[in-house]
């Protein structure tokens, strides 16, 4: 495979095994997207686990969580990582004197961005990623402008693109390009897309940020076990930021495995060996209590361009009491 | 996606989502490949639902196992799906009288093919699969030229190709391209390539088989997430017989699953309903004892091209005394 054959316009085919593209960035999110299972409630032993993991991988960038409102989202109910405030990231990262930046997510609308995001000199994260679905876009906009003007790296990730019309995407593609964000992420929220439509839909988000320098990222859910192959897809066509979390912990299917990412990238910065142990030593055994990854409930939401909520709920249903999936089939299929 | 817009000559682009391509054939493995997981021991219930399941779901083909020399490998020690002699078939299928064809592969070197493969009037089975390396291809022909004058279908399956050299892979396409037989697959076997090269190889094959009438085939392994992708990788490039097995039952990784499969083609004569029955009814139960499917270990002997039987053996170990996954990695990286 020919990540360096991959420029931002062309597959000009001049590429070889031996050379890779020195843009692309990693992004693990595995305690932001797994946080989705728990209620963003994790031990800060497995928190500084993938921390450290994600040091030793040369890994570029790691999420711990959401800068979501603590109106709407109240600290009792859920783990540190809905809100990521400045002790809880200290506690697990001191001042951070690595080369790993940290990014953390806010919800458009969820979140009090003015006073809940420090200006980035008094913070240890590094960028801010602002989630929206197309209709938020002009709330997304102040956002990553007051993000942009405290002084931090910014994404915007747009969501559920899978159920946006093409023209309404275009145009939100095309206000996007010209705000100050430094990436704009590929978002598939319900694990629905097949590589060509990854393949058209990363070469329209690079020709929207053409001569903006923006790069293209990837977020990719697993629900028809496409999550890695429509990450290399995009990779192909010149995406730049890639999300991965370890053993594809995330929400539903969850999302494409750092191990197998970082297992087909060529440069040499980044290394597996680290990823192997973490996985194995402290994700692994998170199975014990939180079920994510692919299942036929999940196939099906996705096949069908769903929201995966069904098919949580259907998995959290005891299984003595689960319906058969055939019923859930006929269900998923009426809705 | 856009099965329909690929013809075995080039993607003209114009096919749509409302169309499907109805040469597409789709041959369910679960029992053969499956068998190689279990020494082709499985219940007689489970292999006739296997069966009544492709005959509902309207799957093309189902391969129930192996045509393998008994001297070689004597009955005692397998179940009866490593040599599919008539009357174990005729126990599941009577006569088949249904639109459902059966087939057997039957390894190079491995079968006495002249006396085990009865001519086809007085055989259940409607088609040979010859598996072959790539330095077996004299005996390939043989087997080929037998299974023609008998009366069968045949396909040859070059297996490994992925440590075969260009050359080497061109002529032997060569050749096979002047023989009888029907397809041509392209097989997977270590699970180690990504999608572009299945692209490229797919082309390379349908070349090879240009103006003879012979289709091309795929055959994938899940070693990195990629079975389901590249045989949808195939398929738009003009691949035409598509292996796959329910919940993915195959040896080491698994292969393609047959829910996606059967998920993502459009020709109505398929349905998905049953077979979501027979995984959750017959296959996921299969799981208390045979441990298939992905898996750090599968991961790597991919990434490295490599053999699974290294990872079987890992697997196969009690985990109380199995290595860390990072000393396997050391031990594969070393070999």
């Amino acid at each position: 495979m020919n990540e360096a054959s991959a420029s931002k316009t062309a597959n000009d085919g001049h590429g070889s095994w031996l050379t890779y593209r020195p843009e692309i960035k990693v992004l693990d999110c595995t305690i932001r997207d797994g946080g989705l299972m728990n209620a963003h409630r994790f031990t800060d032993e497995v928190v500084k686990a993938v921390y450290e993991t994600c040091v030793a991988a040369g890994v570029d960038y790691l999420e711990l969580g959401y800068k979501n409102s603590k109106e709407q989202f109240p600290k009792a109910n859920f783990g540190p990582w809905k809100h990521c405030d400045e002790e809880d990231l200290r506690r697990i990262v001191g001042d951070n004197k690595t080369d790993l930046k940290l990014s953390a997510i806010a919800d458009a609308e969820k979140c009090d961005y003015q006073k809940d995001i420090l200006p980035a000199d008094q913070s240890v994260l590094d960028m801010i990623r602002v989630a929206t679905y197309i209709h938020q876009i002009p709330v997304a906009l102040e956002m990553i402008h007051d993000a942009h003007e405290k002084g931090y790296e910014t994404t915007v990730n747009v969501m559920a693109v899978s159920t946006v019309q093409e023209n309404d995407l275009e145009e939100g593609l095309e206000i996007l390009a010209q705000s100050p964000v430094g990436t704009i992420y590929l978002v598939d929220s319900f694990g629905s897309f097949y590589s060509e439509e990854v393949r058209d839909l990363t070469k329209q988000y690079l020709a929207a940020c053409a001569a903006t320098g923006k790069e293209v990222g990837i977020h990719t859910h697993n629900n028809q076990q496409l999550a890695y192959a429509n990450t290399i897809e995009a990779v192909v066509q010149g995406a730049n930021f890639l999300d991965a979390t370890m053993a594809g912990l995330g929400r539903g299917a969850g999302n494409c495995p750092l191990e197998l990412l970082i297992g087909f990238l060529k440069n040499p910065k980044y290394r597996l060996r680290p990823i192997l142990d973490c996985v194995e030593s402290h994700i692994m055994p998170l199975r014990r209590n939180m079920h994510w990854g692919f299942d036929l409930s999940y196939m099906l939401t996705g096949l069908l361009n769903q929201h995966p909520r069904a098919a949580m709920s259907y998995l959290d249903t005891p299984e003595s009491e689960r319906p058969s999936i055939v019923k859930f089939y006929d269900e998923v299929m009426e809705a």
